[in-house]
């Protein structure tokens, strides 16, 4: 795929994605959304990234939906059938295509990633642009950043799976808060809502992304790192912790004849470990499991 | 409803529901769950309300269940039918009626609620006076306030689903603390705890929760407050985001083509938007979606 | 049966396990894992017990999984038939035995325990050290107490039904941080983390665990308690506020013609309640409800 608002770039193992339509504060178009959901798709199986970074480039981080270019796009729905819950059952049935949330086909791809991803927010992130930052792991905030879920000002609601993925990060009665408030909060006051996990001078951030990644991946096993992200996202959403049990036993064993048979090794042995495991190949229950 | 054990004040879109039973407390009675169910149901249809705040009249917001009146209808169950949990299935069935339990009732009613719902805590909250606040969006204590989850000194157990609302609002261990410990917080522990959002003056507490309901409510459209509310509580919960996204896609086209069509077009022309849904007609969705 | 890994102290109704392979460092053995899962299913039946207390004896709590003696039952999996998700559906199979996590019967145990557990972390506490103690109710820690999800670090994953209990413990962000990072926190990091409740000198560590154990259960309903211990854990992880309600309704039929009778009368007549329910012989609907 070709990318035309984003820039990708692979440094030792880290691909940093750029959004990149700085003379429109990176706002977020349809375009933008396919090339973001095949790179987070595309990445599970490329080897050569062990983890992600996702930044603006100019000024802004992405400051909402286009809606001059795209308001006709996403918001010019009259003439479409009035939608049902049931339609909604089968998602990818073709008819309700026009329907789908754009920010959600971006995020439950972000969800579903097998590697760490970072939101190092350089700048202004509205709209879609803070929301598309919530199924990633860490949000790093420079002091010129900015956030804000702004739905409410707009007459239209949180959308690319937030709902879901905003009270995981910030608890709940800070989500409704940001969500009923609809306000732009500055870096200081994202990091004490708990939506920014640090704050940085704006030439440090994106070492300050580099360094957490590298902390979080650098010398781990792939397969490991990607299932140990999944079962913290996927196994505490599960009613019982019984169903944890079952993945833990499953991913246990196989990262037990995996990376962790050397592992175990090299520990006792007090030497580095070498993980040869490769995120393309995930164990076999893994497809079924996450299949969504 | 003539209300006996409540009064009701709309000032300015702002319901003020205040527990009135000023000479005992404000001590819940079944009468008083009856007239806030019925509040919290009808304020669903009544356009003129925007938001709640619900407040005590008197020194206490509300003392707890009256055990000298409601005793014998609350816990004086001996020759009741020893329910199992298979009795409990149909809610509806008139047989469990005696058995349901009353302050649930109320938090499922302010659970459905479309407008969002404050606590101003003047006073002790205790028992149901504090599970009852736990559905609502914001709790703001005045320094006179006090909040006690105090079941287990009377050999009973936390009610009105407040086992599935506590531990959203404070997080597991601080909810176990709470319970077990079965002690009654002053303000600033309410606060550390995470129950309370803010604490205030006594004279300054009914001022500063009408001035967060106009920060949450004013001027924004009542459907699309009403969705992301029910947004917030019930997809949060839910397995799988992709279970947001299929209420994201329709709650997005149903405020695209209602609200969000001039919101969106007054933000472009950075003038302010007339928004004139009515949260007493829900998209078409909206009833399916959330049946309980 | 004989315990060889533990011993235990019933001291006026605080049950103290004792982790006690000090010249391992308390290493956790298949044995070990055997003996924890028949305290905490038999502590249910001891009405003389109204709290646990799990420490280490020795310098450490315990040091993770003896990967010298049971690297070979644990991780000698080579030989076993590949395990799919399908032949984890009966739990039950012995056919599935060798495949199972050990630490998560012990932590599934605990889960079910009827009693408060509080885990004193007198030492390091690492790997099924630290993830044991995540469906302990609190977590206390000496200046000399150390945790770490170090699981990364061997390539294999956290485990233990841990990616159920830690979101719920320290919130999703600080979970993904602390399992990536894999690191081993201090006594201070853990308590800035969420993962501790307080810190103690050494000295004071078990009579902290004591006062707090004492302030949860002293002169408390058996059946009320292991009742609320029950629905915070397991009503908070429903879809739905109205299963909360369904098992509130039970609950508190049965504490009011329990416990509740004499501990209303009490509360209206100032004076101690009598309780004498016991928690081995729980409401009619508990079995049902609590079946895994």
């Amino acid at each position: 795929m070709e990318l035309t608002t984003l820039t990708h770039e692979n440094e030792d193992g880290i691909l940093t994605v750029r959004l990149n339509r700085p003379d429109h504060l990176n706002a977020f178009t349809v375009e933008m959304a396919q090339e973001l959901e095949h790179t987070f798709r595309s990445v599970n199986d490329d080897d050569s990234v062990r983890a992600v970074i996702v930044t603006g480039n100019g000024r802004a981080f992405c400051a909402g939906m286009d809606l001059a270019t795209e308001g006709d796009n996403v918001f010019g729905l009259d003439g479409a059938k009035r939608p049902t819950l049931a339609d909604m059952a089968d998602l990818d049935d073709p008819g309700i295509a026009r329907i789908r949330d754009t920010g959600g086909r971006v995020t439950l791809a972000i969800y579903a990633c097998r590697k760490p991803v970072i939101a190092a927010v350089n700048g202004a992130a509205v709209g879609i642009g803070a929301t598309m930052t919530l199924p990633m792991d860490a949000r790093l905030i420079s002091t010129k950043g900015r956030i804000g879920f702004v739905f409410g000002r707009l007459g239209i609601v949180p959308e690319a799976a937030s709902s879901w993925f905003l009270p995981r990060v910030v608890g709940l009665p800070k989500a409704l808060d940001l969500v009923y408030r609809a306000d732009i909060l500055d870096a200081q006051s994202a990091l004490d809502a708990g939506l920014a996990q640090s704050v940085h001078e704006p030439e440090d951030l994106l070492d300050a992304a580099r360094s957490l990644a590298d902390s979080w991946t650098q010398g781990r096993s792939p397969v490991a790192v990607a299932l140990a992200r999944q079962m913290l996202y996927r196994n505490a959403a599960q009613e019982h912790p019984t169903e944890a049990h079952r993945i833990d036993s499953l991913a246990m064993f196989y990262t037990s004849i995996g990376d962790g048979d050397d592992g175990v090794r090299a520990f006792l042995e007090k030497r580095p470990a070498e993980f040869d495991s490769k995120a393309s190949r995930m164990p076999e229950f893994y497809d079924e499991w996450t299949r969504e």
